[in-house]
Order: structure tokens, then sequence, then C-alpha cells
């Protein structure tokens, strides 16, 4: 894509009530733009970036034999009744409205009891189970308070993947697949050094639940953690008992702030029973299904992915996640120079390399800083003087490493 | 896929309300899901559909200029106080709530005022324009009445784009450009020779509106068409002077009843005005921002789409729309037969080919009742009396047509 087509431009001014860095540096940057608080669009470059944070997610999801669907947002009060979550009482952060008719409607801040309404008509013999299914669903939650960026929204992104299982053997099979799944998740959006599986309280269904929690200063959440050992344990559960069975003493373990980037969840047979899903079993009779729900906050994770991945000058983001893998920086004027800038930026998309080309009539130190405000992993310098020695320079944002390559290698040398 | 694994089940029975022929269809088939009046959610091979859709616009609004981002479902009121278009005297489809604060929200049947509003912070200049943004979003449309299944919902998926231009005559250009593109996506999606750009009312700044409409029993319109022409004009413009201007008599016209599938509109200079979006000019001066928008209902095209291509058996997907290429059945018994179907699912997927796989326990008659229903644009039938002659069976859903060929030149056949 070329620059001088993007309608974003970088800024130096943020909103006033934007207290958080992720959100700091992704509206300075263009990639995001602030509709309230809690409430953001993503534009040109942002969407780049949480496409591929989807697709990193969907792969992963698929290989443990998720199914891909989206529910509505439109949801209907007597599902809610039914497990008691519709009232304000229990559940705060519900947004409501009415049909022309009358009836009372919410729209989706989780999606537990329609997609276990909707396996009625689908699960009804042991032979169905196990099933999972997810989407990417936007969530709409009326946080009282929204002051995190993207890391706690009123309006978010969520992949959500629901477990129907026959018995507590097949649930615990999937939940330590989808344990293994997320790590991979979290190893290839740059975060697996410093995202751990906490031992949480486990309510009525098992000892201990699981949280994904990210080290990072911007987090709401306290864990204790053992980086050599890559054990973390939240503080509700830190007891003599619970370290002899983790094998550490409390002197090994570092008090650190996180952020939640993902959850998974037992509801036991409990919620199908509510909702009246159950199954003919191999021998005729009617059997409880076994539920599952597990979490990942997509533009949440994009947040933490930018608290994390940062510095002074800007973001750095992560290869997988990049919305470009270059940017290439023309300083040419003249227009032999400008031939090969447009004919490398050419050659770099005809050969599938995701490329930004920074065409635009700016000055250097211009081009530069927005360059590193906007974090692209490799940055290519194309300038008379380079061209001089037939040369460009390649700088990479992470380390800082700057090197020169030929021109007529540049290809090579990305691949 | 293998259609063991997917967890949908051809259905005989559709919800008692449900009266449109593409819902229909597409519930019993496993495509879509009910979950109220309007609000359909998008299973496996739905959201496949689907997602092929909104590809085949992706592309053509890309090829136009065209930048995608993603606005926010909450909206702010004042935005649309401006515009006079909060209250629900003026539009009567908003569904509203509110911030745990009492703040008043809308959410978002439209989003022509937060995008020009997003605007002012990048158009400052006459060197932004023009600039062409669009976006894939869920829209929330609190209608009183919603029985075309997924034709008119009140939770849709739209396709808006919006062109920023420094005049009329930029703006024309594009307008152009859109009717063009337009075209292109209803060709591919199969409904070209059935779909007019028609000629309406034009409000305040054109002679005419334009509107596209594709023939329909199941529409709502109603135009008249001249097809050796491809001329279709609104019942409101039918005037003399049209149809001199136009150059065809009544005579030559036909009444057709119809769907509109897309949109295009000229607001002129006055939304901006209202938002307060103007640029800067080459002489300094302040310029007003024409704006334009175009919108193509993706869930609305998929309900067209069934309506158009179906017959008593099920549906019949045009080939860039389907779900899968091929559906490939097995009538396979015997070890030997199977391990030769299953070879041949795994050819077809490493050549890139999109496959459902029949590998079900199930009665033959089942199997080409729900392949029928699906509506595959090839079916390849692997039977143990197929494979006597080393052979497989071609059928395809819309020509009825069945070949032989051999299982060894399956792949060749295809491409």
């Amino acid at each position: 894509m070329k620059q001088s087509h993007l309608f974003t431009k970088t800024k130096k001014e943020v909103p006033k009530d934007e207290a958080s860095k992720n959100a700091q540096l992704l509206i300075k940057a263009g990639f995001i733009y602030k509709e309230m608080a809690g409430v953001y669009a993503y534009l040109p470059l942002g969407l780049r970036v949480l496409e591929k944070i989807k697709q990193i997610v969907r792969e992963e999801m698929d290989a443990i034999g998720g199914q891909e669907f989206i529910m509505t947002a439109i949801q209907r009060k007597e599902l809610w009744e039914k497990t008691d979550r519709w009232s304000d009482d229990n559940v705060d952060v519900w947004f409501k409205s009415a049909l022309k008719n009358g009836t009372e409607i919410g729209f989706g801040w989780s999606h537990e009891e329609p997609i276990t309404d909707l396996m009625k008509q689908y699960l009804t013999s042991y032979r169905d189970l196990p099933t999972y299914v997810y989407q990417f669903q936007t969530k709409l939650r009326n946080e009282l308070r929204a002051k995190s960026g993207i890391m706690r929204g009123r309006e978010f992104i969520m992949k959500d993947m629901y477990s129907y299982s026959l018995n507590a053997e097949q649930h615990q099979t999937f939940y330590d697949a989808v344990i293994e799944a997320y790590l991979k998740v979290f190893a290839r959006v740059g975060l697996g050094d410093d995202t751990y599986v906490t031992f949480a309280t486990g309510g009525a269904f098992t000892q201990f639940s699981h949280e994904f929690q990210t080290i990072t200063d911007a987090g709401e959440d306290v864990i204790y953690v053992n980086r050599e050992k890559h054990i973390a344990i939240n503080e509700e559960v830190l007891s003599d008992t619970v370290l002899k069975e983790l094998g550490v003493t409390k002197d090994e373990l570092e008090k650190v702030k996180t952020a939640e980037v993902g959850n998974i969840f037992n509801f036991g047979t409990v919620k199908c029973e509510q909702l009246g899903l159950s199954i003919v079993g191999a021998e005729g009779q009617s059997v409880p299904v076994h539920l599952g729900s597990y979490g990942i906050g997509i533009t949440r994770l994009m947040g933490v992915i930018v608290e994390h991945f940062s510095d002074e000058k800007g973001i750095i983001w992560p290869n997988e996640v990049a919305p470009f893998q270059v940017h290439l920086v023309s300083l040419c004027k003249e227009s032999e120079d400008v031939a090969k800038a447009d004919a490398l930026y050419k050659q770099l998309q005809t050969a599938g390399v995701e490329v930004l080309y920074d065409d635009r009539d700016a000055r250097p130190g211009e081009k530069f800083a927005d360059s590193d405000l906007i974090g692209i992993p490799l940055r290519i310098v194309i300038s008379p003087r380079s061209l001089e020695n037939n040369q460009v320079e390649f700088k990479y944002r992470q380390s800082g490493e700057e090197t020169h390559i030929f021109y007529t290698d540049v290809l090579t040398a990305i691949q």
C-alpha cells in the first residue's frame, strides 16, 4: 500500500481523556479512532493487525477441531432468564433495548446461552459429541469505567469457543488441548515468554480454573510467578498445600502485574441442564452435556501487544501481527531514483511481501519518525545517497540493527 | 471438511413463522439459524458463503481505491442530532440504550455521521481528496416487520462505502466507477443478467439517483425493464420525457418484481456542512466536501442469490459464492474402497480444491437429498460400483449433467 494513498496520518495529540499507553500509541500512529470511552474504530492499519491476530487464533482453533460460525448481537430475554443472567442485579454489563412491539432484547455480552439453545437442534445423540464451535464476535458490555484503551472496551472483539462433551473425561481432553492451543497463539503473537497459564480458584467443578496472564504494567491483575519454572499462581489460591503441589516455595515466587489475555472455564453440566440440552446415550438413556467455554479477547490482545512492545519512539510490532512486513521509505526526488523506488515496491509486492511504501513528499525526519511510530519490523530506506552505491538501507525496528544491502539483493536478503 | 465433523445437519422442519423461501432453504440445509424474526446466526456453511461474497466485494472496492476499516456499533447521540437523524420521528429504526451514567447511545443502523466526524481528523487539505473508505459492518435496525428471511433483517451485514470529494466532478468520476464496480460484483455472484442499474428519483442534487435491482419474485419493489437494452426505470420517474431520454417506449417495457441489492447516493455538500467537515483549498480558502455513500447488503445479497438459484430439491449455488466447489459423496463401505475415497479427498485438498466430504454412515438416498439441498456446484460420487470401472461419477447441480470420470483423471477434469 502506498502511504500517500492511506487516509490516516500520524498525530501528535490524543483525546484528553485517553490515559492508556496502548490507545495513545495506536491513535497517534493511526491504527484506531476513539468514538467514546471504551469504543474504538479500527482504521486500515489497525484492521490489518486485527485480521492477523484473528487468523492466528483461527488456525489454532481449527487445528484442534473447532468449527467457526457467527452468532447474533441481539439476544432473547427468555434464554437468559432460564440461567438467571438477565437481571441487571446478576449481570451488570447488559445493554438492553426493545423491539417495536415492546419485546425486550439484550445485546450480546456473552454467548453461552444462545449457542447452547441452538445446539439443541443439532446435538441429539452421543454420536454428535464432542462438538467444538467458535466465533469472532463483537461483544457489547456496559462497563462502568472504560479507561484501559482497547484492553477493556464497551465494544470489543472476542474469540469465544464452546465445547460440548459427553462426559468429564471427554471434556478434560479438549480442555487440555485448548491450553496447548492458547499457548501456541500467545507464542505466535510474540507474548510466549511472558504469558503464564495461571492457577486460579476452580469453582464448583474443578480444583483449579485456569487463566492466561501476560506480564505488563498496564495489567489489572496481580499474580505470583516463577519465571524459571514458568509457573504462575493467583493470589487467591496461594496456600502451602498448592505451593507444595506445584513444587515451589513462596520465596521462589515474584509478584507481578498482569493482564488476563485468555480464560477457559468449565460449566460442568449445569448450563446445559438449565437450558434443556441433553442427548441420548448409547443405551438409550438421557445424558447431560458438559459445557466448556474458552475466550481470547482479540482487541484486548492487540492492546497488550502494544503495551508490551513499544519504546519512546512508538510501537514495535512482532512479525506475525505486524500490519506490514516491510516499510519501504523513499527519500528519492529525481525521477530516475523515484523509478527505482517504485520498481522495488512492485518487486516486493510481486514476491508476496506485504509492504507499506512511503512515497509521500515529506522531510526525511518526518518519515523516519512516522516509521518508528507505526512500528513495522523492517524498514528499507532508499535514497539518492544509498543508490550511489546501488544500495538500500535495512533497519530493524526491534534491534535497531542497520545494514546495507545491494539493490538487486533485497528480495534474497528478506527471505 | 468432513461432513461427519460438521455439527449441522439438514432439517425437514423450519420455524413456523418462517415464510420466506431463502430462509426456509438456508435453515433446512444448515446454513443459518433463526434467533428471532430478522435475526439470524450464520452456521459454518453459511459463514463460508458470506465470506466468499465479502471477498468478492472487497476485491472490487479495493480495485477502485477503497480503503477498508471498521467503525463501531455504539454511536453518539450528539452527532446524529446535528443532522436531525436522532429523533425516532425522523429515523424509525433506531435501537437505543444508555451507559451507566445515563448517557444515551444508539446502535448503528447507518454510519455517514460518525465516519464524517472521524474524517475531520484526517481530511484537512484539498490534497487529501478524494478519499474512499468502506467497511463490512453489522447493522442493527429496529424494523417493524421482518419477514423476508435474510433479505431484510434487524441485524445484518452491510458493505457501506463513503467517498469524500473536492467537487462535483471528482464526485461524479468516482460515482460512475462505483456503478461499474457494483455491476462486476453482481456479475461475479451470478446475478449479472437479472440485475439492473435503475433510474430513480434524484433528490436535491441530481436528476436521477441509481439503484441496483435484481429481478426476483421475493422482491418488494416493482420496476420497468427492457431486457434487450438492459434498461430499468422506477415507476416514480416513468414519464414521457424520461422515456424519450432513455430511447425506449412504454410498450417496450416489462413490469417486474425486484429486490434492491445495492444503492448509491449523493449527499452533495450538505452532510459535511452539517457535521463541520471542510478542507483548505489550493488558494487557502475553506472548501465544502462532497459526500457519496454506496451500500451493498451482504446478507441480503446472499438471500437474493438463494431466491434466484434454487429448485424443488434445494439451493443451486453459483460457483464463486458456493461454500465448497466439490461435494465428494462416498457410498463406500469396504475398507479398500473407503481408502480410495479418503485418498481422493486428500488429493483434492492438496490441490487446493474446496471439498465437503460426505464420509457419513448414511443411506445413499439421504446423502443425495442432502447434497441437492446444500447445493454445491459439482457432486462427485464414489461408490463400489463406480470403482469396479476405476471411475467416479460427476454430477453438476445446475445442469443436472452426469459424466463418468476415471479415478486418476479427477483433478484434470476439474481444472
